[in-house]
């Protein structure tokens, strides 16, 4: 492979959401859901394989495997995950690490003068990093490059919860070295308040915006997108919407039509993870031009979604597309 | 307390070095001394109610206490460590966190492309993250609003090995909110070789130069700083030594003579952790006019230098105080 030309970053392949409600037993307090964490680590990997058609074996994730690391031929076609060719970003949510701290100290209220918003943001902060470690501790074993990046020690914060300071060039300047950065919610300070909740959905929006992937995956605990409630017995699975400036088209199933307006700024705070904020969220990223894809965690549709291989062509892929609407869908 | 007039930083009262020798079992593979990490977040928290006079109880680390946290009296003389007061920062080492992954990826050697350095740095910093975690845990357990801070993360990094990015900055604004940051030595990226090892004791020079803390406290395993290895039956205390630009003297015992040239620049990758560096980094802070106490980790003398008072007065304290020399003292 040529190295790239100075200063011109390689593009990012994808950003993945992992949500809290997939990477965590939600209703137990800091539990890992290990074998969701563990599946999608897998087809990650399986998806890069796919992307540079190299493999690897080796565990990444503590010391035991170096002396196989140090005898790994000299063979430069075999040297690391071609992670140059293939930049990724997981961002996770928090599930039952952090949102139980966070809630009971408070932490948006944001007066850390306050003893019980001090506490619940200290709590907050490392019960979150204690996932991320997790979450990339499963990743290195699959072989994956990932180093945690946590918003509040990179210099994140708010102002009054809204996102003020950001910092995407750190995260742009890992990817470029062939790490895969895993970004997650957390307690931040802020400039007017004290300190808020960043939540990963403000990041990923951020990352997106700035990064421009090729497209985004959000991982979520049902199929996709629906018209209602999945839990209601009448719930149709949206498969395509096409989004244009602050309004959006169920493109399939065509029966569905709603043209409903969607809300594209979503509050720091707003850390509920509900579909509703998804969706805008989504909507939000899809205006700029990226591709969103939304599916279930753990689920083959997933492994196709981490490929970007529903974008051209949805097939049978279970799941909801979310993009750019053509100018052609525009007056309908 | 009267808020602090704007943009004036509140002086930060000491810099704790923690040493890898005495947070963890340094021969037990990612072992906390749990005993030695558990004292001394008990000593920070007394030196901290013994400058502020008000103490708690709370164990911040998890959720369990909330309740107690919500039902605190709304009395404002009873609200939070008085931190604003008593500004503290704490770096530690890696022990047998790191070092291990660390020397077999060789990641010092920073070539990020190859493979076992990017395995090595990628198990290095999940293990010293790991630690980092422990850490701030325990400390958190003994109501202090501990947050841990990862240089890698926050913008730091090395140019073949030497410091080139810094982020004092963002530590001092979480000291002016009231919390403790706990940095750590760490992998991070080097714009010259790919990454490299940033080690504790190049991070606290930075810091003190920059937050001119009143005094700087090195925890060692061992009593302090002597005239030759400490295992020597012959070794000889040094209580007090007077530092100026390249050179020391001891000034106490006073038979110990020597008058010898001190380096004062360390590499990045000499995290040995020997007490010549110690010695050297602690001279270079020493040079600035910041006093330098270096003393047992746990030990009674270790709690007296946590609340400053062996500056002015050692009386029978037992462990080394290093401090710039006065101008009479220059001559000899």
């Amino acid at each position: 492979m040529d190295p790239p030309e100075n200063n011109i970053p390689r593009p990012v392949r994808c950003i993945i959401k992992l949500g809290g409600s997939s990477a965590t037993e939600k209703d137990k307090f800091e539990t890992l859901n290990e074998s969701l964490v563990s599946t999608t680590a897998k087809q990650l990997k399986e998806a890069f394989v796919t992307l540079s058609g190299k493999q690897h074996t080796m565990d990444w994730s503590r010391g035991s495997d170096y002396d196989q690391a140090n005898s790994l031929p000299e063979d430069s076609s075999y040297s690391g995950f071609q992670l140059d060719l293939t930049l990724f970003v997981v961002v996770h949510g928090a599930g039952s690490y952090g949102h139980f701290q966070a809630k009971k100290g408070r932490v948006n209220l944001g007066d850390l003068a306050e003893d019980y918003v001090k506490a619940g943001f200290v709590a907050t902060r490392i019960s979150v990093t204690k996932l991320n470690h997790e979450i990339v501790r499963a990743l290195a074993k699959e072989c994956i490059p990932a180093v945690g990046v946590s918003p509040f020690c990179a210099g994140w914060s708010t102002r009054n919860r809204l996102l003020e300071r950001e910092n995407v060039a750190d995260v742009q300047r890992l990817l470029q070295a062939g790490l895969l950065p895993v970004v997650h919610g957390d307690a931040v300070l802020d400039s007017g308040q004290g300190c808020a909740i960043l939540s990963g959905d403000v990041i990923i929006r951020q990352l997106a915006e700035t990064l421009k992937p090729s497209f985004v995956v959000f991982l979520t605990n049902v199929p996709g997108v629906y018209d209602r409630p999945p839990s209601d017995p009448n719930a149709v699975l949206l498969k395509e919407i096409a989004v244009t400036n602050g309004t959006w088209k169920i493109v399939d199933p065509p029966e569905v039509e709603r043209g409903m307006k969607v809300q594209t700024s979503v509050a720091a705070h707003d850390t509920t993870g509900g579909m509703e904020t998804k969706i805008a969220e989504a909507a939000s990223i899809a205006s700029c031009g990226i591709p969103v894809l939304v599916v279930e965690t753990g689920s083959r549709y997933a492994l196709e979604a981490l490929k970007g291989t529903p974008i051209n062509d949805r097939g049978d892929w279970v799941g909801t597309l979310i993009r750019q609407a053509r100018s052609d869908e525009l007056d309908n």
